[in-house]
């Protein structure tokens, strides 16, 4: 099948340019020897992180306990589950999980250390505080309550302390200049390092990294594993964030006008049920997406399957004429999906069930 | 079960408010002559689509062909495809749907009457041409383009002109004081219909309405039917426009703070992936939902699995509590969710699968 022949609407995956992310990628963690534990929700397929495994990734990252619950039925044998597990059903869900796979787990919270210790049940689970080094969402103070949990997690029965786990969801490679986020996320990290060794008490290892802080992860002193998602894919959020080219970007959602109707915009067959409503980050260029071979085409607002096409004077397109679009936000977009479609050059490969979509819980 | 042993995040449904929103649309319906049309894109449920039937409904609305096939699988056997059919896919898809079910079709150009056409194959298909009345989507201009689509749409075999059919997404409640959207289409809808008189052409028909504009749909002279969505469960952004009270929001998010470990805010287990990234349509408040018994409390950021709430001062949350939080619209969230939760009281009555939810094709 050829690339004119799918239905619309569509998230099509040029194997090529993925194949090339995920090669990149694990040549800069091989290069400096920190650890690749690529986080699954951008992709949600279990071959695929089986693909990162053979390029050498370590381990993978899962955020729900649905995910884990995929990934490991699949095979998937090493895991960090990179969300607090709270709750007597996540509790009996996690230790059916540890029959099928290693899973250490990240946790910011006495609560979560009590549900995580009644999951180990015999097992040991290694887990992970969780710290704030800037991105204000989860993760205790780098200071005395990282210690204070670490204790207690070393004193709950099945729980073993790994060490400390962060996510630099604010740092971007626009952090030089006036930004100097990478360098306050060193430095309290030294410092708790200093405490900890104050105390005494080992930190056995440290897990941080996203996608567009990646290749800054070896300017962070100490840093044994890095857990990027989005970068098997790439959105316009990271071409936003120059941390890859238009070319890099692998996803496109194939779309058809289906009424020009109205002057000045056209309609196409994609909407917030196709792309995600998820706003674009960075940078002040507003809309949806960025439709390839018209970057003045703004996807200026959507219903859930309408997306409205502002056209640059002199533009006229037909019904029926089809447009690949990068969505903002890749990893929103492939939850929206049941297939996505692999291609190269015109031809179609096959299709590929998203097996963890919606894995919400 | 109890709403307290479900798992979270999950997404419940009142099912005494809904019925009392289906029954006061009914109601409304009735006492101006109105038929009622719901569109299923917001439950996305055959079950629910029957109930609308049970209660007076005259057939159902769709979008996509996707969920024109799971309904009419379901058993639902009329049904208006409220968007332009392009391509031969659609119309082989088209045509296998209408061996089960009437389907009428909305469109507004000459490619989509040529695929209506190739679906017809024998059949007789009714036919709307979509006029813009302002909300600027789909629709020729209400002049003598649409007078010239309705003659291409008579001179097409099996195809019926059935009459004239527009989405009112620009009329709200407040459109009076400043507002004179209705007023607005009330003119342009007249001068159409005294161009086809003039021309001699009968408008068997006319079709609108959707869930702001439906208290109004007795004001548009000549209306027969009326297609509304969201009033079966009501969101943030009906109750933003004044459609409905709180009281009348049947679905809410029901979400676990699975973290305070951050000052001044917590984070609840449910983000984009649970309630979608859509914006709240009118008002100047921000956020992504409201959280039930705490107003001031606001769901200011998501990821995906991540929900960012403010806490007013001098409120606290423990890790394992609780929240209900009413998304800002209904229809994106119901999609990205398998299943939803019917309750009454604190009992949970069991759980319905979303069949149609992600039937973007």
């Amino acid at each position: 099948m050829r690339l004119d022949d799918l239905e619309t609407p569509a998230m099509i995956i040029d194997v090529d340019v993925m194949e090339d992310n995920l090669r990149r990628m694990a040549a800069y963690s091989g290069r400096h020897g920190i650890a690749l534990r690529p986080h699954i929700k951008t992709h949600k397929m279990p071959r695929l992180a089986r693909r990162q495994l053979d390029l050498g990734a370590h381990g993978i990252t899962v955020a729900k306990l649905g995910e884990a619950e995929v990934m490991s039925e699949a095979g998937l044998e090493d895991l960090m589950l990179a969300y607090p597990p709270i709750g007597e059903a996540k509790a009996r869900r996690l230790r059916a999980v540890l029959e099928r796979a290693r899973v250490s787990v990240s946790l910011d919270s006495e609560e979560a250390v009590a549900t995580t210790g009644r999951a180990a049940d015999g097992a040991r689970i290694p887990v992970f505080v969780e710290i704030d080094l800037g991105a204000r969402r989860c993760g205790v103070p780098p200071g005395p309550e990282a210690v204070r949990l670490a204790r207690l997690i070393e004193a709950t029965p099945g729980l073993d302390f790994e060490g400390l786990m962060f996510y630099p969801g604010h740092v971007h490679p626009d952090f030089d200049g006036n930004n100097n986020t990478l360098e306050n996320l060193v430095d309290e990290l030294q410092r708790l390092l200093e405490l900890f060794a104050a105390e005494k008490f080992p930190v056995p290892r440290i897990s941080g990294g996203s996608t567009p802080s990646a290749p800054y992860c070896h300017l962070i002193p100490g840093l044994d594993e890095m857990r990027p998602g989005t970068y098997i894919f790439n959105d316009r959020n990271t071409l936003e964030w120059k941390s890859c080219t238009e070319k890099q970007c692998a996803a496109s959602l194939l779309v058809t006008v289906i009424s020009n109707a109205v002057p000045g915009r056209v309609i196409v067959d994609g909407g917030s049920k196709t792309f995600s409503s998820d706003p674009l980050g960075p940078g002040t260029r507003k809309g949806h997406g960025l439709v390839r071979g018209y970057p003045e085409m703004i996807l200026f607002f959507m219903n859930e399957e309408h997306g409205f096409l502002e056209l640059p004077p002199g533009v006229r397109l037909k019904v029926g004429q089809r447009l690949r679009v990068i969505p903002n936000h890749i990893c929103g977009a492939v939850n929206l999906h049941d297939v996505v479609f692999p291609y190269r050059g015109q031809e179609v490969l096959g299709e590929w069930t998203i097996e963890a979509r919606g894995r919400i819980r």
